[in-house]
């Protein structure tokens, strides 16, 4: 098998400037990806085994990686400097090599990983860890049953305490228990199960158990059984199945106990109020949860090169009696295409200030769940990533035609690997429904007690009025403006949480109907705030990180893109600015002209932003974004070049 | 292998009602489907000519149907009454059962057969489909070219008239003259082949040739080279390949001559102007087109009946210490899926008004290409269709969890498989640009010659200000009422095309710029005129139906439905009608009230009406919806029953 050439080009200045801080654990993984067989091709024809088998063999590829062990065993010690970002980096490379990789690295690493390193004791990181990152064994991640995905507070799974033995035995107790879902089912050894703590009769709420799978030979632990859910729209190499525990026995050394551990005589102690240990524990994962904004952020990348570059290479139609046009040159194809680029710069920079926050946290040994604005951004990004991607690479699909359909072209597989992020852990609906809890939270503790009221009190007496009136200070001109549009993501955020806090008073403190009705019946406002919160963390981490670009060249191509992330957002929202009189009529028809004129003017730039994405040719693998593939010659289109030449319509 | 029962029911009154006048049709196509061995069964670990293979014996087994074959008889006739209607029928039946069976039927049924016996004789006809109906042989039909997808006109493929021999010699000149994306390319023995007819170095335009692929032992016809395309994102089953063609030589008879035939002696003659010709070739294809919009809706009710049904099922979350909640009573689960099955709804009706015209059309041995208006109506549809369709079902899935993302549950190969609807066969960005084009010629050919000009003085001296003064009449409660909703979307698509022509009229005339720069300038707003356009038939012809519903409460249920639909369209479009003023501030917020609470209302009766869809369980498989299924009993939830009982949650 031919090795592809691994780019050989050292990197632009606004390659760098993409990849961050930690570019060269970025090369170290592309490097490796790249002079790996393992990566190489793509085929279409595996049984589901052998896609099993292909994922567990890139990801010990991956495991073994020298960067990757040390990395491995710094999640082990506490307050590692940059350890998010580093491990954001690794699943953004690892994704785009292919998403399975990616997806089962997250759950033996990120999700048994934390939970292990996040709960567990520093005995239990040696036991149950440390042997993860020598390859020995590996883990898997059992929250999900089958009656409890979304509302996981509700998991029935049971894990009585035993004293006589000093064991808990792990028990499913009705086929709404099984844990569904779980990744690494067929292949994994150990699992952190959440089940709920009940001692002498009484439960402690849902704690989270390791719990022994099948040993390194396969058998299984006495009373355990895993079943196969096989087939899925993508994710093939990703085994899920069913786990259900009849009476297993475990050691009480078993229990993850930071929030929550039972002496040998049975009695229960925890470091936190009931009501907070669960959140407390799932505060662990919010590393993870960021992950997936990673994850989503590289399928987007992905098909923008690959729609990007066929748009430059295909032509079709054109002025009569002349060569037909670049279909980038077609108003539907920029104005289609330009915006999802855009938005993955936003997610790119709005990603590493998430895991930047976190870093700071960790190292300052604050607690994740406690910090409401984090819990909420990273809660609102998986959200909005995810649907980003989806919405991204279906427009790249379309954009690509019948192209775009075969799987040659790498399309459709990546729509069909990065469809399921929209709703696995946390369907989006409820990250936007925690985003508003934890912004609805952050105000109340910031102004007293009482949730609603506090909003209240907070909102009117602040901006919000003046926002209006240095509005009205703009002049028709200024909608070009990046203020202008930071002003108006600002000023829709905070009247829609006016607005919200406002309906939810009326509705239970003075009309005392039920909260989760009240709620429900807010629900479109709900996800409204939340997405035009992200909206405006985007906006804003894009435009600071335009000012932060050293390179004037690369600060001048940002500044385009950015200001077009900010056009793009407005306009779509802007029937809200309208019946809010933030936008006239007129301003708003100038918002479209403008995004048409924005898209219109980075087409070519694109060509150098999707270059800068520095992702190695054996990962995009597409014949019609320039990379040559024997098995589909008829798929082949050379890469374009940038800049590229001047064509008559960028007059137009 | 058991066979799942047929549905032994009677139909109810709203069932009959949505299967149209041919539903006897329909039911011997559901009974030949529910009976078939061949239908009982999905398997996702299939090789790639295993697929092939089984798609093959689906579509025998449906061209073996006695009402099939008197159908396809039919076919070779003019002038049959309710021929188009017939065809929608059977084209929906199938394409529920299976997608790649309705698709590879459409290739040769549709599209060979469309070619074969429009612009045949009646001896081609009798030579090259009748044996068709007979299961002698298939076709294909070659198009499109590695160069030329969109812009077929611009194909390459020669056809040169060798007189000495009285053959044409079918040639590919150049890799972009390959013919792509052939459908039954593998197994298929003839081809309709388009190439540009050249008689002593003229070229004459593109015309139709029928040529032999290969014979029923598949020895390949001299010259004809023919390569696998292989692995798709969906229709699996459907063999689609690239043709090449080496100085092939077929005889003059093969030239399918309807608009231009060629004389032993080398003579031309057409009794079309060169500039139609193409065009009224391409009519021949119109009822195809109308196929794919009947595809995506089959498409679209499967996905919602697994959806509706799931989500009148599954519970979680809800009122504190009471029992969840079925996922339906969620605002934003409601507020998601009930659109899109008033938009199923609203295409049902409409497709079969498009068939109507089409029969009335053809039984008036009118030709359909001077149609404007079908014209325009069938290629919007199109785009419509199978745009909603993808958004559909992308709600769908997303409204069913992970259980949406397993292959089980059906939705994920319905998704795949129709995603190519919205570029094959008409990419929908060109669709669109075909609907304003006999939109304006339509105008253009009332008002005189200069196109832009009478479109201008049609609209000026007509109905936009009327129609504007008409709405100041509108009280602020009216925007329940379905008047106005049909008064806002028939104002929105003339303003649209006034200002269009307005601004075609100024670039082109007034400035002289170059017509595909100006059109492509415009082509935003070409494209939402369109839309628009096609927004407006849909609900007048939804309202039309509600109207001839004899039944009264199913004339109640639909108008619910319809009224949704109505004001479905124009909240997507408020910001439009907010810069346009025919919207408040305040009538805009009503909209938003009336969707949310229309979604409320109908959630209910949606179990009803997907129940009413009429679709056997064979073909819906999925064991969310309520059809077990031994390899996925942990998908398994039993079906709902309508009516639900009241919840506490609809009194909201």
């Amino acid at each position: 098998m031919l090795l592809s050439s691994i780019d050989q080009m050292p990197s632009s200045s606004l390659a760098r400037y993409l990849d961050g801080e930690f570019w060269e654990i970025k090369d170290a993984f592309r490097d490796a990806i790249s002079k790996s067989d393992l990566f190489q091709s793509s085929c279409y024809e595996r049984t589901l085994d052998q896609n099993r088998d292909l994922t567990a063999d890139r990801l010990y590829h991956i495991l073994r990686q020298p960067v990757m062990k040390e990395h491995l065993k710094n999640q082990l010690k506490e307050k590692q400097k940059g350890f998010i970002n580093k491990s954001m980096s690794i699943t953004e490379v690892v994704c785009a090599a292919d998403m399975n990789t990616g997806v089962k690295l997250g759950v033996v690493c990120g999700l048994y990983g934390g939970a292990v390193n996040n709960l567990g004791s520093p005995e239990q990181k040696i036991k149950f860890y440390l042997p993860v990152s020598e390859l020995q064994f590996t883990g898997m991640f059992a929250m999900t049953e089958r009656g409890h995905g979304s509302n996981v507070r509700g998991i029935i799974t049971e894990a009585r305490y035993d004293q006589p033995t000093q064991e808990f035995i792990i028990h499913t107790p009705s086929e709404d228990a099984h844990k569904m879902y779980i990744g690494n089912a067929m292949k994994g050894n150990f699992a952190a199960v959440f089940a709920q703590l009940i001692i002498n009769g009484e439960s402690q709420g849902p704690h989270c158990f390791v719990v022994p799978i099948r040993d390194e030979n396969g058998v299984m632990w006495p009373g355990v059984t895993v079943s196969d859910m096989k087939h899925k729209e993508g994710l093939h190499g990703v085994d899920n199945g069913i786990l259900i525990f009849d009476n297993v026995r475990i050691p009480r050394e078993n229990l993850l106990g930071k929030f929550g551990s039972v002496s040998a005589d049975g009695l229960y102690s925890s470091p936190a109020l009931r009501g907070n240990r669960f959140n407390a524990m799932l505060a662990a994962l919010t590393p993870t949860r960021l992950g997936l904004t990673v994850q989503a952020m590289a399928a987007m990348k992905l098909g923008l090169i690959i729609a990007v570059c066929y748009s430059h290479s295909r032509r079709q139609f054109g002025p009569k009696d002349q060569e037909e046009v670049k279909i980038m040159e077609h108003q539907t194809q920029n104005l289609r295409l330009m915006p999802h680029l855009s938005a993955a710069l936003a997610l790119t920079f709005t990603s590493r200030y998430a895991a930047d926050l976190m870093d700071d946290a960790l190292c300052k040994g604050e607690d994740l769940q406690s910090n409401r604005a984090l819990q909420a951004l990273v809660a609102g990004l998986k959200a909005y990533s995810t649907w980003a991607n989806v919405a991204c690479l279906q427009d790249c699909r379309e954009c690509t035609g019948g192209m775009g359909f075969m799987m040659e072209n790498r399309i459709p597989s990546l729509k069909c690997d990065s469809d399921v992020f929209v709703t696995f852990e946390g369907d989006n609906m409820v990250m936007l429904q925690v985003v508003v809890r934890e912004l609805l939270t952050q105000y109340t503790k910031q102004m007293g007690n009482n949730l609603v009221m506090g909003l209240i009190r907070n909102l009117t007496s602040s901006a919000s009025d003046s926002l209006r009136t240095s509005f009205l200070g703009f002049s028709v001109d200024k909608v070009g403006d990046l203020m202008f549009l930071l002003k108006a993501v600002r000023y829709r955020e905070r009247v829609l949480q006016r607005s919200l806090a406002s309906r939810l008073y009326t509705k239970v403190d003075k009309n005392k109907e039920e909260f989760f009705m009240a709620w429900n019946s807010c629900l479109h406002h709900v996800i409204t705030l939340a997405m035009a919160h992200i909206h405006r963390v985007t906006l804003e981490q894009f435009a600071l990180a335009v000012q932060d670009c050293q390179i004037k060249e690369d600060r001048a191509l940002l500044s385009k893109f950015c200001l077009l992330h900010g056009t793009s957002l407005v306009y779509q929202e802007r029937a809200w600015y309208l019946e809010h009189k933030y936008l006239t009529p007129t301003t708003s028809r100038q918002i479209r002209s403008q995004l048409l004129e924005l898209c219109r003017s980075v087409k070519d730039d694109a060509l150098k932003v999707v270059d800068d994405f520095n992702i190695p040719s054996c990962c995009i693998q597409a014949p019609i974004a320039g990379i040559a593939n024997p098995r589909a010659e008829w798929a082949f289109y050379p890469k374009p070049e940038y800049p590229s030449s001047t064509q008559p319509l960028s007059k137009l």
